[in-house]
């Protein structure tokens, strides 16, 4: 993109979440991440009560500057957002886009961040929800991260096998808490005078976090109990793995992609600043972190270089073979 | 499958879980998946005293209403199921088709969801044991999730494994009961009196629910009892790991599979509708998704095209050699 | 190898575990796996009061037959020993090659399943510690399972990472403990006096079991806690990771091989009997299950069948040029 | 390196860890570390007031031993540093070395563990803070261990994914307590009277530590425990399934690397002194454990020559075509 000097593009070049080498935006992106941890913070200390007593003028004070930033935060965001994709809008097309750039997640996510405070004034809510309501502004914080919107990605991506898992649990805790209650109901009606109320039980040890509160007390029902807990174990951990080797693969996708991406280019000689430009758009899309790339970048030139040296004709990584030149690589099907 | 109204079709496209387009179908998937959890909520409801008080009236007709819409269900299960494999059986075939059907596993699920209620009206059964069998109509869940599916066989696939980490697993808490018993016996006599009780510490302590309604207080004890948590602990989630690890590993497996057909057909021009029925019938083979699928068949169709215009020739695609044209693909040993 | 009626011989099939097709051998170890399991429960059993008094007759009595067949089938074992390698070892090699049998951890397992008893009877030993030498006998169960073998090896091939894993939650813990020892000692001096008593609490807490009868109180021992709990459980549930991780892959590597070794075979036509020797040769060596070995040769051979109908020649799986016919396969490294 | 044999150059191949095949380097760091160790121990033990009573003589006398050691051990370090890259620097440049060896993270490591002693003979300290701080000498373990380093690069590689997974968690948690705190603090004032109070029970119910200290006591808070422990657990093991999963790509990856520069090095025939001095840096680079790397090594060299005896000219390992003989082998790209 060229540098221009207008006010707006400047604003947009500052807003941009990394991926820009704009240091004004860098330092406005921190300032923004402490910003609204310490609106979580005062969320958190307004309810203490004797922090409320004493600081309430200030918690109100730095509630009023924190919604007055986020609120010119939206503005500008919404403003600038029709520099994006110049290409596709122009004139007129700016209010649609606008309107379009407004109902994607994450704008919506800002408007949350402001709302409460404006429904606060104008009209009469109860406050307590809005408090609440004020803790949305945490979620502000997934724009600065790419690691957390992959793990979004791969969280929604695995949601079906999720889902099953989860209800894989469910089955297991129904059946526990059934099983509970017509071995230990007799000796604790209290804790397991029905299903509903072994299901408390059910969760609580299958999740392996065992309060304690509720334990099993009979001998059938400890024998019961240590069966599904050898069982259900097993399958609670399983959504967390899941998760856990999905991610490593994606994320091991992602820097094969961009690795074949980067000696495609590399085969034709030196680069041009269009090839790093779609590099750098390949990037972005596939969510890898700007130094990651880099060091991905340079350590494949670095390898093409010495291989150059070794040989001039380009050869099958495999079989070694002399490829002949002029031809393309296609593109290899990801593993 | 070509189009035919008849009763008979129709209420065989209906009730084939997924894989069919119909609309019918699809809502009647979702009325069934909510009547088997409200089934089960009702289950668990009715041992809470007040409600089965207050709500017995409804309890009861809602038993009947549900039981009468799961028999119809199977009736005609059982009826349509003649015209899944159509080609092989043929007139009085059906009778034993029919009672091969009603062998398969989620036919015998399908069953146990309404038998209890006619055993509870033709035979007097302990009440208590009924309700609890009522439970198994969870069971039909299965039939809608792939993924649940995959999950079953995953297990089904490491049993050998899960067996012998179990296994591991018995001996080390027979050993740490053991020796608690020996370290704790004379301190706390009422809780590792004998093995089998210092057992129940045992797979509470390695389980990581840990109550604590049983801990150890000498300080060998406790010592014995942090060597074993550390050693212990690993090989417990270990079989957690081994799930996850094998159900990512398949899951690619099988994506891979679902690509190198599609790979195969596309490399000879355009799909034919017996190709796409094929690939259908491999997709559901492999337990995939019908979303997933379309996803990755989209993504190989354009990057094909890509490839052609690039080059007229077909490319090895690790070594770039041209490949002689007219050669079919071999099916590439799975990784 | 050839079927021959001398006792000796048919010995040596019967207690070959597994990788034999002997009938009554399957039956003989199944036999073993109950015994030895019975003799378990029968030493736990023997620790509450009620059954010792009741059935302590029968326990000896069980005890002594046990031993009688543990004795039979050790000393068995021994004698057969030497049809193992019969190639190596002839006439007065025997003898070199049975202490060699039994200096084999298998052998020195059989050894001390019997041993306490006769050292009880001889020897006047502190009975309490001959029991829990009995309960060695559970490790016989080790020959058994080939999943335990892998098991066993992938544990003793990430020995290091594991030792590594554990150094490092050992610092944490200590870590926790002292900062834990400034923090609550004044507020709890009876559970936070001193490190060592700190390190009860370490233990506990970061491996999730949390008892409950050491937590933190004051403020910034919660606060200070709730760090170490973030940082330490992930470490903790580190060395399960690895290990699953390990063992999947151990176990694809394996199948991989045996793969190799098939199609390297089924390459050059029908199988031989030599041939097929030699397969199960490789399978046991790779501790692979007899039926998953099965499976993974039919599916290989129907493989190849079909792919010798669509061409004659061979092709390279990759880029699909035919190969020049005489050539054989080489060795492809493993992945 | 040639064998000389100066004070200096022997000095430094002790104090080399691993890597040398100095045999009293070995027994020097073995020494060491139990030194370590035992210097743990020791500061653990003297905060039990009974050993300090009566040890206290003999703690002190080993402090003053174990500082004197670790004292020469750090300015020998310090003075033979000088040989590592005898290349680059010259007689006046070793004092330029020195102080960059000592601004090293492992020399800052050796230097605290010796710094805290000095300081409180020469200054006036607080004792307990310097007692702390002794415990730094556990970090001169790391030296000892390469899979400690391995998993400390993985952690260092991993952090931006473990700080991403780490704010979601704390955002669940945050959630987790505001909910509670609305549901519960009429109930249970004094332990979810405010959000900070009740997010010591998010931490100790989603690390699935569950102490049992505070535990819902409403229905509305056991409900909505339960929804937030079913979907918060996964996250909380998510840290650590990604820290494994990368872990064993990691050490696979190195392996590869490792197992292509010998088979780069074993095509050209016999290896040279030089090639195998070069293949030795290579696994020290990248962190392979030298016995695990022999290993690898032999069983290549064996792959090798029966490959050579099969056939005299060199194959690609996926299509089975002889390779122009002379042609070396490039670098194949990393999986």
């Amino acid at each position: 993109m060229l540098a221009d000097s207008t006010v707006k593009s400047q604003l947009f070049h500052i807003l941009q979440p990394y991926g820009s080498n704009n240091q004004v935006g860098r330092w406005f992106d921190w300032f923004l991440i402490v910003l609204i941890i310490a609106n979580v913070i005062a969320v958190m200390a307004e309810t203490v009560p004797n922090i409320k007593l004493e600081y309430a003028q200030f918690l109100l004070w730095f509630e009023v500057v924190s919604v007055s930033i986020f609120t010119l935060e939206y503005v500008a965001r919404v403003w600038v957002c029709v520099l994006e994709e110049e290409c596709q809008f122009k004139g007129k097309g700016y209010f649609m886009y606008r309107i379009r750039y407004m109902l994607r997640p994450m704008s919506i996510v800002d408007l949350l961040a402001i709302l409460p405070f404006y429904l606060g004034v104008f009209v009469s809510v109860d406050l307590r929800v809005l408090r609440l309501l004020r803790l949305t502004r945490m979620l502000k914080l997934g724009r600065y991260s790419q690691s957390m919107q992959t793990l979004n990605r791969v969280i929604a991506n695995e949601y079906r096998v999720l889902i099953a898992a989860l209800a894989f649990l469910m089955m297991i805790m129904v059946l526990a808490a059934t099983g509970m209650y017509y071995l230990e109901r007799h000796a604790q009606p209290e804790s397991f005078g029905s299903i509903p109320q072994a299901l408390w039980w059910s969760v609580i040890t299958l999740s392996t976090v065992g309060y304690g509160d509720v334990t099993p007390i009979t001998t059938a029902g400890r024998f019961f109990s240590a069966l599904f807990i050898l069982m259900g174990v097993a399958l609670f951990a399983l959504p967390a793995g899941i998760l856990a080797s999905s991610f490593t693969e994606q994320m091991s996708q992602r820097r094969d992609k961009f690795r074949l991406s980067v000696l495609d280019m590399l085969t034709t000689g030196q680069l041009t600043l269009t090839q790093l430009d779609e590099l750098e758009h390949i990037r972005k899309k596939l969510g890898l972190d700007r130094e990651e790339a880099e060091l991905l970048f340079n350590s494949l030139r670095k390898q093409q270089e010495s291989a150059e040296q070794k040989s001039t004709g380009k050869h099958c990584p495999t079989c070694n073979q002399p490829i002949i030149a002029g031809e393309e690589t296609q593109s290899k099907p990801s593993k």
